[in-house]
C-alpha cells in the first residue's frame, strides 16, 4: 500500500508535483495531509513529519514500511514500480531531456520560487506586475521554462499536447509553475498560455486544485503578499 | 563519444560530482573547461557554455550531437547508458535511498552552499568556526549530512566504505560537501570524518584535487572570505 505525505495543497509546490503524478498516472494511495503552522522545530507539521522521514520535508511516499523523500526520486521510484504506466518518455534520448529539464526545475528557478510562490487560490496581478518590472532574474526565470515548454511542445506534437507528447513526469513537475503564473499573471507566450490551459485540465490538476481551494488556510509565511484570505 | 563540460575544479561543485562520477566509474569521455570569468550575461563563460546548453548551467554532459544537462540527469544517463558499471545500488530499495538522498542534496542543503562555497585549495578554519557559530542553519545541515552518511555506513558494511557499500552516484554527489567541511574545517563526527578520508581517497577526487590545485584562479564571486590567493 502506497501512502503519499503532502503539505498543504494550496501552497506545497514540492507536494503537487507528487500528487499529480500518482493520480493521473491512476495509481492507488492513500493520500494523508500534514497541514502546515510552521516549519520551526517543535512545529506540528515538523514533529509529524519527523514520524515519516528523516528529510523533514513534503511530499514523502511512504510504500508499506519503506519511505521515499524528495518530489524527484518519488517520481523515479514510481516509475521503476509502475513501468507500464510509462512514466518517462520510452525513447532513451527523450526520457534523458525529460530528466534534464526536471532537475533543472528541481535545483533553480529560485528567483521565480522566491517572488511567486504557490498560492493556488489567490489571484495577485498586481503583486505579479510589480515583480515582473522590478526582478529581472524573474522574467528570466519565465523566458527560460517557456523556451523549455516552446521547444518540447514543438518537437513531441501529440493530441495530449503533452512536453513529452503523453502526460509524463515532466508536466507533473511542471505543474506548479503554471499554477504560480496564473497566480501573478506573469505574461507568457500563446503557446506557453494553451500549454498552461492543458496542464489546468488535467483530471488530476483540477482535482488537486479543487481540493486546494477548499482548504481555506491562511498560512502567512507563505503569503509575501496578503495578509488574509480576501 | 562523450564530451564533460565543466566549470573550475576548484570552484565548481556541480561540476565535480559528474566529473568524479565518470572518472571513478572509469567511462572514457573528454573533458571540456569553461573557466568562470562572471555569470552575467555576454560572459566568456556564459556565451560559451550557450553553444553546448540552452540551461546555461554546467555540468553539461555532450553524447555525440546530445546535450544532456544538470548533474543528477547526467548521472541517471551515464547510469543508463553503461548499466555494467552499476552507478546506482541494484536493490530496488537500495537505489530509491540514494536517489532520496541524491535529490535531497540537489535541491536542499542551502545554507551550506551559501555560506561555505566550495573553494577545494583554501583552508578557512577562521570564517569556518564564524560561520558555525553564527548559522544555526549551517550546524542543522551538517547535522542531517552526518546523519545520512552514519545510518547509510551502518547499513551497508563494505570494504569500500562508500554509503552504499561499493562506490555509487550517491559518493560523487557529496563528494563537494566533503570539500567544503574540509576547507571551513567544520566539525563532524570520527564516523564522518573517516568518510571523508575514504572519499578523498578514490583516485578520481584525488585527481580532481589535484587539477583543482594546478589552476590557481581567483574567482571573486566565489570567494566570500578571501581577498586573493595565498
Amino acid at each position: 500500500m502506497l501512502r503519499l505525505y503532502i503539505g498543504n495543497k494550496n501552497y506545497s509546490s514540492w507536494s503537487m508535483r507528487a500528487g499529480v503524478l500518482l493520480r493521473q498516472a491512476g495509481i492507488e494511495f492513500e493520500e494523508v495531509m500534514l497541514r502546515f503552522d510552521s516549519f520551526g522545530e517543535g512545529s506540528r507539521f515538523k514533529t509529524a513529519l519527523a514520524q515519516v522521514s528523516p528529510a523533514q520535508t513534503v511530499p514523502v511516499l511512504v510504500d508499506e514500511d519503506f519511505a521515499v523523500w524528495d518530489s524527484l526520486a518519488i517520481a523515479e521510484y514510481v516509475a521503476e514500480r509502475f513501468p507500464a504506466r510509462q512514466l518517462w518518455p520510452q525513447d532513451g534520448r527523450a526520457r534523458a531531456r525529460a530528466r534534464s529539464v526536471c532537475a533543472e526545475m528541481h535545483s533553480g528557478f529560485s528567483a521565480l520560487r522566491h517572488h511567486c510562490p504557490m498560492n493556488i487560490e489567490a489571484l495577485l496581478p498586481e503583486a505579479g506586475a510589480q515583480v515582473w518590472r522590478e526582478q529581472a532574474q524573474v522574467r528570466a526565470d519565465i523566458a527560460r521554462i517557456v523556451a523549455i515548454w516552446t521547444e518540447l511542445l514543438a518537437q513531441h506534437p501529440h493530441a495530449e499536447g503533452m512536453l513529452f507528447g503523453r502526460f509524463s513526469i515532466a508536466d507533473a513537475f511542471f505543474a506548479p509553475v503554471c499554477m504560480r503564473i496564473t497566480t501573478y499573471a506573469l505574461p507568457v507566450s500563446e503557446v506557453a498560455e494553451a500549454y498552461m490551459a492543458r496542464v489546468r485540465a488535467l483530471p488530476a490538476v483540477r482535482a488537486w486544485i479543487d481540493e486546494a481551494l477548499g482548504e481555506q488556510d491562511f498560512v502567512a509565511f507563505d503569503e509575501p503578499y496578503r495578509t488574509g484570505r480576501g
